[in-house]
């Protein structure tokens, strides 16, 4: 007989709540809307949840109301909907006084000065002196949703595989007489085709010149002899993002162009390497920029190394530069140490203008002893 | 010999800068990037600008410098690169300081609690007591961008006229024994290939029980006999959102659809035909819904009858109920009044759980006279 499976929502409320608990909070306005599935389920795009010691009290409008009482209220417990009357942020004041909490938090990242002021002004209006005080938190969800559960380490292996299937379609469709925005096309067919819900984020695909400029938009230039070109692209896949790079040459590269490669192949292979449990994550950076320096090419990376991946396609960790002694930078996010179950890109570039750019990106999971490959198509350069 | 074309981006700038004059502010700092795009050009997706009575000081970072110094400021006056160093907050705290501006105004709608406290906090270690006092301003951008101008509305036009030939391909798609899923993969790759950027939201294809939730997300659903199935999807063209729904059954619809079918599309005509200058917006609201509520429908028509489109899928006006006589609800972009150049959906719905649902949504544009049909495709039920 099975193992009953026990909810993952109940030990994210627990998470969530013990950090409510470690803060004096009596109740936590969530506003920021991953981080509302991450606790619900909730799939659609506007929703308040103002979360209390026993309940999880889902504020949304008309067109949700069906979807939270037949698919996201059964599997999540303590969840009572609220329909919103007559706007959001009039029903969240009445929610929290009738709560009766004293003290509460609310994501300081992602609500508005506009609705913080209005909130705080109708609070005052219905709670009186000694009604609620609204109290600034950060990253009470976003810190639990670095480590990925099991439930979740399983969603991005079947994600990177899926990838990894249209990735390899893709490099065999990339060919001389192209444009760049119809290939970009093709590509995101092939992620809905292969199983994804949508793309993470906008294609790119940015050849010859255009390649030279890291986060450049495809248009109708024609691929042609001579063009290395970027492909970054990625799919949403049960709600969770993936992400990848190849760089291919069309026709035989230059020497230059082979020697930019092979670089950024070597520094993404560094990067890789100093993924593990217990590393800070700025180590990752490091050994990847370490490699582009010693390359000669410090300045032509000019971005990080890589970014987490879950609910978004860039949260927590940042693989970046260390930032802990910048003087008024706060840390958090950056200089997090990596432990199993976190999942990032490794992605190093060189952006050479006259030359063109590589870059190389796959997602990893730390796991206990070190670093597993969620994405795997061949890294070796591809000439079309 | 043609007239020489003026820049559209002045007249921007300077309707920004009266506003900002008449509210006392020396510099604005803008963080939305619809609004960054709106005056300046720049597509990416990561920017904050600081406008004064005489530069736009754009801060960015590596990734897109290269297309700011080649792309955007040969085509915008008066900005200035600024590359950040180290942090855009900490980048940000230094231009304003800069800068020399005392009344420092910042999109309040927009710039989050944390950014607010953090940039608060240094600007007062910077500037010391007569340092730049920060002050939340609202919808100086967006009340600009609710009237298109001419280059806008052409665009909208050409945007119209692609999305037309798009969804009458997709009608002829439809057919029983297709998933929902792979519908709208189709309708997005045809959107693509139809000429457009990217979808402008994800697509609804939402079919027989499915329908009756407005917001429904494609599953793995097999389109069956007997269906009403509402499909809801746009493009982006040119950085401009354009957005359709048509609903059709499949196999011949029961008398009880076809009434469904019929009021709705009634009411929305009744909504189309109350556009017109100098009408309130909730005009278009009530007309529809009364319609619909004489056929008692009226609870089953659960959200707005629209919203204006632009460079977001949904900007002001929000056509909905009128609002204005709700205590506490600000009624900024509610009640707004129709004028020439404001585009607008007009998509109206019932959703009888049971039965299914239906929604008819088109695009049009105020006139100086009255009202055009950006999307014409045909409004009868299609049957298939």
């Amino acid at each position: 007989m099975p193992h009953p499976m026990s909810n993952p929502l109940q030990g994210r409320h627990a998470s969530a709540r013990a950090t409510m608990a470690a803060a004096g909070l009596d109740a936590l306005i969530l506003v920021h809307i991953p981080n509302v599935r991450y606790l619900t389920g909730f799939t659609g795009s506007t929703a308040i949840v103002v979360m209390t010691a026993s309940e999880l009290i889902f504020i949304t409008d008309g067109r949700y109301t069906t979807t939270i009482e037949t698919v996201v209220a059964p599997n999540c417990p303590g969840l009572r909907l609220v329909r919103v009357d007559p706007t959001f942020d009039a029903t969240l004041a009445r929610i929290v006084t009738e709560s009766g909490a004293r003290a509460v938090g609310f994501e300081a990242a992602h609500m508005t000065v506009k609705r913080f002021d209005w909130l705080r002004s109708a609070l005052r209006t219905s709670g009186g002196p000694g009604g609620p005080a609204l109290q600034p938190v950060d990253r009470v969800v976003e810190a639990i949703r670095v480590v990925k559960d099991e439930v979740e380490q399983e969603t991005f292996r079947r994600a990177g595989a899926l990838l990894d299937a249209v990735a390899g379609d893709v490099l065999r469709t990339v060919r001389a007489g192209l444009r760049e925005c119809d290939l970009a096309a093709e590509i995101d067919y092939k992620l809905r085709l292969g199983g994804f819900e949508k793309p993470s984020f906008d294609t790119i695909v940015a050849s010859g010149p255009h390649a030279a400029m890291p986060h450049a938009r495809p248009d109708d230039r024609v691929l042609a002899a001579g063009d290395l070109v970027v492909l970054d692209f990625g799919g949403v896949y049960d709600g969770y993002c993936v992400d990848l790079t190849r760089t291919v040459s069309v026709g035989e590269p230059s020497q230059e162009a082979r020697r930019l490669y092979d670089a950024v192949a070597e520094a993404q292979w560094a990067g890789v390497a100093a993924v593990r449990p217990g590393a800070p994550v700025t180590d990752v950076d490091e050994a990847a920029r370490g490699v582009l320096e010693r390359h000669g090419l410090g300045a032509a990376f000019c971005h990080a190394t890589g970014h987490g991946l879950g609910l978004e396609i860039h949260e927590e960790p940042r693989v970046g530069p260390r930032r802990a002694d910048i003087p008024g930078v706060p840390p958090a996010g950056t200089d997090l140490v990596l432990e199993p179950g976190v999942v990032i890109t490794v992605e190093p570039g060189a952006y050479v203008p006259g030359l063109g750019g590589v870059r190389i990106e796959d997602d990893v999971l730390v796991t206990r002893d070190g670093v597993e490959w969620l994405t795997r198509v061949p890294r070796e350069l591809r000439v079309v």
